[in-house]
């Protein structure tokens, strides 16, 4: 067994299949791989890695299992599981993941393929385990495969406390000791004992705070934006780098292949001295033709090199950045009412009002380079077919400092 | 200028007549009564007063006058204000404030005649304090008494971030920070700079997570609602005792009080051993008949009266307990979007929501000792025309152990 | 099993012969008992109880167990210990201590007698434990007498922790975490794992840095001084009170008691305003006769009538506080250095050290009525024949604001 | 001014020249400089940056400037100074520096050219600062430089809060907010106001405590020593890379450097998988000849290829580890005790215990591949003349597992 300090649940104790796992280069690539991708350049204290947020999963789940009475090879699977649930990161996290999701077909928890090889393969097949049952769990399959991915998973207990630590942000701190005592099986299916309607609204809450504040903070949309078009022109230039491989790096590989680049050695500059775009439309849902919210990625940079050209502009200096539609996985939490299982979103008047909320705050962001802000903005608008309330963003700025403009980047 | 040292904020720096104002006896007075009461019994950790939250609201409010740039007289008034904002308290708090409210005519922030007598008075006089203005602020009049006394006041700042630090319940550790630093007043009236949305509502959502978990746990109410009962028989059996001295008491001088009554003394064993009355009826809004809102005290009391006979108990051994509607005044905070003032109700979903959720988390609850739940469940249930959804809480525990049912004492 | 919410451990499950313990008007008392008795008045959020450090012991020996493969009825008469080892404690913890000690021959861990009795014995017999048995663990004797009484008791772990969340000091702040899993026993001898030199050194530390800041703080001193001789007059002059009735209050009880006394009214006066007596000598160890580290109580009483008498005060009036010598059990706590076990004292330069900062932080104290001070502070020179160097404290005073003088009390 | 949230110090607010520097390449590179180094691989959380870092004693300076009185240009320099402290740093810290300053005579705090030039010298010019005397500051010079640099700097007021924050170890957790405020200048000396001798005291605890448990735990300081053999090697085997070039990457630069070229590419695998040589020897300093305490760099490395021979390993897979002896700068921290000032070395014996405690600590050590430990021990300890009592501590492993053994490196 081996004993490790975490800054946030103190000591985890690391025993079985996972004290194995924790040797192999697939979970010690973790170490060098950001939790919140680019967060950093918001929250200057988000430096911490995958690596840590795995161990604290592994650490909850652990105690859940413990609670649930789950023994043998089920628990050691899960174990596992939860050790090993975001080796299929590439570099920065989500940052890239649309990106590496196209070239390759898959998602950072699509697993099967990296449990099997290598020392992580052999571990978890000396420990009597399928890879390809763990990877199930990873995806979320099966009655246990719901503690490692679901509505209820000790995923998001973990990080929404650990991102709440780390970035100084207080709206995280959901009570993850309870909920993980409060987690049943009933009828295999993973639902919280009664007298937890309240924890249960406390998990979407704390994710609905964070959203706008961390992890969709306007800084970390823009330098996400301008780290995925990068990697995407890396990916172009570099003729010797598959998609494959640009999966498996880590963060130092990446920022300093973008250096070695000329295609993105600006992109790396830029990154290096926080010198970013800025937003030249910022466009609410009721704003934007129905039409736009269905493009595929070869439409967007055809309207990103339009826009450029029009303004006399390089087509990577323009960013449009359309993000999906809201969704809230938390809201068919179960949560028993008495005897009753009841889908949380049926339970609680607080998941419509948050599901709204989010359609409220979901924006189109165009982003260019500082001095091109106004005609970037007018030029999109015409083009996109926008609605913009009044003025643009680009010249609004400046007329009310806003203390959501952290690290003043903007 | 003195310095203390607080558990939540700190170093607190307490100067001009803020510091003249701490060693009077009214003051002094908060270091003995319980910021929470009775919640004391459901998390053993509240043991805070109103002293410490005293000087927190001071720093706070501090702090704001330091961002907005307040000085000389009106910032004084608000440092007195906020330091004495709470001397207006009887014991346990908020526990027996409506008891004291119906004696005296007085809630427990109405302090002009507290304030213009004693040290508290001699204080403000030699520092060219008005006690009636300084009273004033407190009840939230005028442009200054926002920061004292409204939604966006920093008493509930204060109070939410040292509730959770006490309780240990994690959910109202809102970004007070921030919050202080957000403060703008505007035509004279107090607004959050832009982009303070989610800072605006966070206030709301810790207060509806709070309340549940905390200010309103079923413990905590049947504990309120004994001693607040106990306290009115002290008062009618008591000749030599007013209820003006009542609401001057501290908690020890209560607690002994009711020891030494033979009227009080089987409710102070069962304060002392932590032996409550249990639920007999928990009833949701919708299964209480109209009237029953609006009944006044002397009615109650009937009522309690009658169950109790009819279950052959001591009128006293009934509790009837009615809470108020359910308010929201963060509601009406006022926060600015783009160059716009809003009304927080109007901007955001969750306040509709959270209203929605506080009618619904409303219960008419019916309390007895152990024995007699389930006939005087019966019984109420009959006499006040309640309908209850299946089965009475008097007949469903044990069946399920929760979570929310701390301390196990019930 | 109960769960119950800590603001420091977070939750707490308690089982077997606790959770029946915990019900007990003995257990619950304690709920009314400050862990650090008049602290309160320099640090004014130190108002946790024994009872939840009780519940925290509780804790922390239920991991240590679970470490160390303790099982069957070693266990539950360890835990039963854990939970009760503070049960004998008199109100105010240890303030008046010697004063029940005096009149009664017993100290706060003295409580064969207590666990025999009541429901605390009927609960302790139902479960197959011996009053008897678990009363030696709470004096520490015996293998397991260790984790609740000893140099590396889980009590002392507990405390620390705790008396630094509720001050504000960040001191204590030992790693609990990690001494619990390196506790082990070797020939029945509690020991420390290889490899904890420092985290044995960080409980001595920790104590020797809260001792002066918080536990033996001047102000601390002088209250709980001037409480002692207020609780002796209380013995004195209500000839109804037994010194054993007296052990067995809480703070409520001795606090109205005192108020309610002729004889003890002035000093529940100047309690409740924090209006205390000041210091008029502070000599270090070698300014001090030997004879006088070794007068008896009654001899003390009359030098204070002697002092007070020749400066034309009431007896009450001069309170000579003689501490005794300073101790260090730490210091015998053993660590396994490689497979060789070593007392600490031995092992540690520190030990020494911490021993002599001990001796120079020692101070005989002679507290009087300011106004006073100086008058008695000469004549407690003269008659106690000590040696001063400079001027008196009560001289000295204005001249040098210190920030150690917290809450302004000087 | 610019707002920033920090995990440390809550809202960081930016004012003046600092909020200009903030912008500059030289201060945001810092974002990429580890705090610690390899630490990382003990602590897996410990991923702060020398930026938050350098925001937080900022931060500190600005509060200890404003509780002095200091302002104008005197404060502005001190705020560019405490800004500006760290860009001399190379990647990884101090891992590295020892080599940097070899190949260049620079140690980090030697930042008169880096200031000069750049944006950084725009903007202090801009501001009307000369470098030169913010340079000077730095390096600790004149009565401002000791806030910056000194043994009461608010360096180390951040650097052990921040570290104990993001390791989870709690030793580091003094009392800054004290430490700060108790500043004051005595004929331009700068020192702690009376009643501050344990505030000195924790901070030398503070970093007796964090050495061992951190900065020089054992797996930190192997992965230390193996970094800075293969940086070593890079310098030699690249050409094109100049040392000054060297001291001007950052961690990613570093990284990937070494894994590019076939001298690193061996290490690079070790420390992205964490399979790190082990102790060979660990020597404590009674058992070193006194002449290898005195050895250069160039008599090292023959010694390492000598017993590499001998073992027939390859030059690289033996390091010999000296640290330089013991040193204790706060022990000349300056404490006034009434109206005198005295050193706190002469004041406190803790001092004279940590310095013994200190040299008790020192070791060399002997590092190598796993499989040769007990060949290169037995070779090392004739060749080197060491004495080790008993057991060497590659024949010692496995026999006692140890809780200091963190992560479970060896």
């Amino acid at each position: 067994m081996t004993t490790i300090k975490d800054s946030v649940h103190d000591h985890i104790e690391v025993a079985g299949v996972a004290a194995d796992l924790l040797d192999t280069p697939a979970v010690q690539r973790l170490r060098h791989i950001k939790q919140l991708g680019t967060v950093q350049l918001v929250y200057p204290s988000a430096n911490h890695t995958r690596f840590e947020h795995s161990l604290g999963v592994y650490h909850l789940a652990e105690l859940a299992l413990d609670n649930l009475g789950v023994e043998g090879l089920d628990a050691e699977r899960v174990r596992a599981a939860a050790l090993l649930h975001d080796v299929g990161h590439g570099p920065f996290s989500h940052n890239i993941e649309s990106l590496t999701h196209r070239e390759t077909g898959k998602y950072h928890d699509d697993v099967a393929d990296l449990l099997a090889q290598g020392q992580v393969g052999d571990v978890l097949r000396k420990h009597g385990l399928s890879p390809d049952r763990v990877a199930g769990l990873v995806a979320g399959n099966g009655k246990y495969g719901q503690l490692v991915s679901s509505e209820l998973d000790v995923d998001r207990m973990d990080y929404l406390v650990r991102d709440a630590h780390h970035t100084g942000v207080p709206y995280g701190t959901i009570d993850h000791g309870r909920l993980v005592r409060a987690l049943r099986f009933v009828d295999d299916e993973l639902v919280l004992a009664p007298g937890n309607v309240q924890s249960a609204e406390s998990l979407l809450v704390a994710r609905a705070l964070m959203n706008p504040t961390v992890y969709t903070h306007h800084v970390a949309r823009i330098s996400k934006a301008m780290l995925r078009g990068a990697s995407e022109r890396l990916l172009e230039a570099d003729h010797d780098l598959t998609a494959e491989e640009l999966r498996r790096m880590d963060d130092h590989g990446l920022i300093v292949a973008l250096r070695l680049h000329d295609e993105t050695a600006e992109f790396a500059r830029r990154y290096a001295e926080r010198d970013l775009y800025k937003r030249a439309v910022w466009a609410e849902l009721g704003g934007v033709p129905d039409h736009l919210l269905e493009v595929d990625h070869a439409e967007i940079r055809g309207l990103e090199a339009d826009i450029a050209a029009a303004c006399e502009l390089e087509p990577r200096e323009v960013i449009l950045d359309v993000p999906s539609e809201p969704s809230m996985t938390e809201s068919s939490s179960r949560v028993m009412v008495g005897d009753e299982i009841r889908e949380l979103g049926r339970q609680s008047p607080l998941v419509k009002a948050l599901r709204t909320a989010q359609y409220q705050q979901w924006r189109l962001g165009v982003y260019t380079v500082e001095e091109a802000t106004e005609r970037v903005g007018r030029e999109a608008v015409d083009r996109l077919g926008l609605e913009v309330e009044g003025t643009l963003v680009s010249e609004r700025r400046g007329r009310a400092a806003t203390l959501d403009e952290f690290v003043g980047g903007e």
